[in-house]
């Protein structure tokens, strides 16, 4: 019997298909994987290094060196969603037809010199590094007044919207908070109120109790997969402690969670073939930063099946796998040494 | 400068990223379509006559007829999401984790008996028979006391997660109301609290006075490129006269619906040569049927662009392409002689 299951975070019901489930050797990519597929160095990349100059995008908005050299790298996006706000901005929300200036920010964090690696394959201090590097960029545009909200993502392989190879994430800095993040925001609030709990760390609780869906843990973090996953294999990464804004995690939880993020990721790698996947860091829009109901996470959702008229036409997904599956088949993997 | 847009029904700001704007020959598809890549008839094809009995859809729920063959046969889908009630089901919604059975009905309306065609390419009279169909089954379907909402769509292509070619539409009867389905309803009956009117008839009338979104216009139906459209050449079509279910629209609408809707997918498929896309019919959910502030009307998305991180991230979109340019250019389009 297929099974509905309620994503809490925003009262909305995922259908978990059993009677078109899928085993992970059906959903396993076949394919090579992008350190087999492409290049350590391509000169036609405007990502690699010797290309800072013949492209566009020369202006560098920050950089990590080493010895001279840089090791991860942020320009400005050369096809902003948004632009920084100029000298005045002007909003129409009074009529039928609303609309505001494009203002906001668009930067790209180029993570690694070498065209062909992915998170899976960096070193632990380097996926540090590039946490770091997320941190003080978010905090910098967080400081905008305009700025409303941050998100933080990364885009890898074709099928989850990458237009270039070369590994990279983007931030966008929004002049609006997403009704999507007001929904997660609200139920937390509305949940706070009726339990005097975080609604994150009860389902923290939750998951360490029952076990079934447990990837890994750390000292300070917990991946697993969600109860009421959307689509194969997604993964959350839950900090113990209780934050509601990515800019506050310590040193020492980044460099933790730069061993848990790389770990999970090297299981998808290994596991599924390097499947495409999308990563987002979900932390508190501007107003939210210090609250006792919202608490940041990870998002890392594999993109092994496609959306079609009925996920458009509803808002809701088709799982057509089981999260207790998904969670021990990761959970149990061996991965090649380090 | 770039452009944010409110989606006044669901209250949601979209990117217009002029930017990085494309033009209709940079969206068009540089592809065969579907009647020159496909044979005519594909013995195995499980939605091809003939192979009714081989595979293993051999119920067939409804059927039209002409001089014996089948011209639309209904099947139910043979990896359903959701199965019809047995004999009672059971629901937990007092925990932490809350389910229920995945109770409801997956029907695949299998459209022509021809393998290669596509809406675009049917007659006027064919497309008539496939929305009185609709009509017949959402009625049937919405008369199971446990089925809250109908979602009726059709994928075209690959990318919009057809995975049979053979042309056909899908209807899956839930037991619950989505919650962007829930949203939409929520804001239209704010709108209409405030300015005691329907928010659908009002933007009806806006459009009609811009003028500059329209697409194409007949006695019952407006078909325009919406003001805030989330991805390139959406066309919703509205029917003129305000009704809250697809269920109430008379024959002589639908006669007349069929040609709209048939010219509109004649200037996707010349225009943009036979892009893949979803449409979707947003009818009123249970116990919506006769209200003031719904109003029944399709939705069709070509897709053409890829959803990534960032949407994942935020359930917001950015479109490359500008709706006004989009709608001149499907306005002005001159179609081949029918």
């Amino acid at each position: 019997m297929p099974e509905l299951r309620q994503n809490i975070l925003l009262k909305e019901w995922v259908i978990i298909a059993t009677e078109r489930s899928k085993r992970p050797d059906q959903l396993r990519e076949e394919k090579l994987n992008c350190e087999s597929a492409y290049p350590s160095h391509d000169e036609n990349c405007p990502f690699c290094p010797g290309n800072e100059e013949k492209t566009g995008n020369t202006t560098t908005l920050d950089q990590m060196e080493i010895n001279g050299k840089w090791h991860i790298r942020v320009i400005p996006n050369k096809y902003p969603a948004l632009l920084p706000l100029d000298d005045g901005f002007s909003v129409n929300t009074s009529g039928f037809f609303r609309s505001m200036d494009g203002i906001g920010h668009h930067e790209v964090l180029i993570e690694h010199p070498q065209h062909n690696l992915t998170v899976a394959l960096y070193e632990p201090t380097h996926v540090y590094h590039i946490l770091r590097m997320y941190q003080k960029r978010m905090a910098h545009l967080m400081s905008f007044p305009y700025v409303e909200s941050v998100i933080l993502f990364r885009n890898h392989g074709s099928r989850a919207g990458a237009s270039l190879v070369h590994p990279h994430s983007q931030i966008i800095a929004l002049p609006v908070i997403p009704r999507d993040v007001m929904a997660r925001m609200n139920e937390s609030i509305r949940y706070h109120e009726e339990h005097r709990a975080c609604i994150f760390c009860t389902m923290l609780e939750r998951e360490l109790e029952a076990g079934t869906r447990i990837v890994y843990e750390s000292e300070y973090f917990v991946a697993f997969v969600p109860y009421a996953a959307f689509s194969p294999f997604a993964v959350w990464i839950f900090p113990r402690k209780h934050k509601s804004s990515f800019l506050y995690a310590t040193e020492e939880e980044l460099a933790d969670l730069s061993v848990v993020l790389r770990e999970v990721l090297r299981k998808l790698y290994f596991g599924l073939n390097d499947p495409d996947y999308n990563y987002i860091v979900r932390s508190a829009p501007q107003g939210y930063s210090h609250t006792a109901f919202f608490h940041w996470y990870i998002t890392i959702v594999p993109r092994l099946t496609r959306s079609a008229g009925f996920e458009l036409g509803s808002g809701m997904f088709i799982n057509p796998s089981i999260p207790e599956e998904n969670a021990a088949f990761l959970r149990e993997l061996v991965l090649p040494s380090d």
